[in-house]
């Protein structure tokens, strides 16, 4: 192997991740994708087969799935789909549509990652919607990691997914978690046996980092931050309830009140009607 | 005003950002969206009336768009216009298809803020593309503010937006801005004037949150910062070619040396060719 086989081996791995759209492209052209070539590094694992359901619907937060999709999509030979209900576009919270590229019946039945972004008043409505549910709990009982970011894992819990496990969420709705048998943690990623959980929103970037050194190597997740130039450096200190000013966190409490009762009311309901959805 | 009425009313100026989502959504089914509400607190500007243009492309990296759009989408009253050649779906690099929801022709031709995602081969086509840099020439002629993330500095380049002024990139491509008559500079986000760059990828959520600060007040980007729970916590420290392992540096700067290269191929020609794209 050159190096310039070498470098373009790698580019195809990691670059802005040409690795997952090529697959995505070629499922949707009919193209064929090649699925085998060399290491250029036998200690390193540049290529892998994961198969990673990301869930859309309408009035998620966009942020929650491309956080983690930055990340994820840097794994050469992994496949991401972005699944539905149908094909038709789904419109975010915040205005931007984009189309999913499988539906709850095209989507493998084996998958290596279910994931699913929250939102408001878009999550309350999947998190009752039976056939994202049944979706959820069908491929969630296989899946080798079942994951979410933000209000997302309120759609893992109301699928029944998160009985008797540690998960996070946004700080609105943490603790509404409890009502579907979870235990609210506070962390920015929260890990318990294969339930692997993110914060708020960009949540999804710390979330995605862990997953990709998780399902690759440490080293290849170095790379992708690196790539992605993941050194954050906010403007300000307000990102979390410990560290914000006390009228920014005050106007925010007041703000998510609404969204926080309904939140707990959903997974109360959940409670009361026994321990989830599909028993 | 009830605390009711309150509540609702940052509601919509922050949350998930519902307030740009009601504007584009009202734009697109033609329906009106309210854009006179009452202030809970004349000491906070809840509300504004900036357009915003960003610029989507084929093989844009969607995290240059989506981290910036997550923050300006909070700013209640604001308009984010999605811009590109037509209506037609547009698929990034790493395979997510979103919807335009206004084309060069419909874009507003005075804008508060215009804006260009990065990315790679994508980019460097963008930035030789007749219609994409007449649209970026005209409205950053007239715009308030001429911004990017990432490698979308090479097209405001391209445009002859950058002339003398100091910008910065992906650190893959930054030094070639110097081939536009620009000042290469290596900070997370960079203003000089009026012209305000990001850094790679994910320095978008910076570069958003700096924006919304401008535009609106260091508390209201507080607000948007908690909502959006940025607090980051990346699990590795190899976000910075000051920071990440020799290994990871070598091989991600041999994994983007042929872009590097056809940046500053790009911006040599355009040095070559006179002072900048419409001269």
């Amino acid at each position: 192997m050159t190096n310039n086989d070498r470098r373009n081996f790698i580019a195809m791995a990691l670059l802005a991740p040409f690795s997952v759209g090529t697959a995505v492209a070629a499922e949707q052209t009919g193209q064929p994708h090649s699925t085998h070539m060399y290491m250029p590094d036998s200690t390193v694992h540049w290529e892998g087969n994961e198969q990673i359901a990301m869930l859309i619907y309408p009035g998620m937060t966009i942020m929650d799935l491309i956080g983690p999709h930055c990340m994820l999509g840097s794994m050469m030979g992994a496949k991401i789909y972005l699944v539905s209900k149908s094909l038709a576009p789904v419109t975010s919270d915040a205005g931007v549509t984009i189309v999913p590229t499988a539906t709850f019946e095209t989507c493998p039945r084996d998958i290596t990652v279910l994931f699913t972004p929250g939102g408001t008043d878009g999550t309350l409505a999947a998190a009752v919607d039976h056939d994202t549910l049944a979706f959820m709990a069908d491929r969630g009982a296989r899946a080798k990691y079942v994951t979410s970011v933000c209000s997302g894992s309120l759609i893992l819990g109301a699928a029944g997914l998160l009985k008797g496990y540690k998960a996070t969420s946004h700080w609105s709705c943490r603790n509404a978690l409890a009502g579907f048998g979870a235990i609210p943690t506070d962390a920015r990623v929260v890990r318990d046996r294969n339930r692997i959980t993110g914060a708020g929103v960009t949540a999804g970037l710390d979330f995605g980092l862990t997953m990709v050194a998780e399902l690759r190597s440490r080293f290849y997740a170095e790379c992708t931050q690196l790539v992605s130039e993941y050194d954050p450096h906010p403007p300000f200190s307000a990102g979390s309830m410990k560290t914000a000013p006390a009228k920014v966190k005050a106007d925010m409490v007041e703000l998510l009140a609404g969204f926080t009762k309904k939140a707990e009311e959903l997974a109360a309901a959940s409670a009361k009607s026994g321990s989830g959805w599909n028993d």
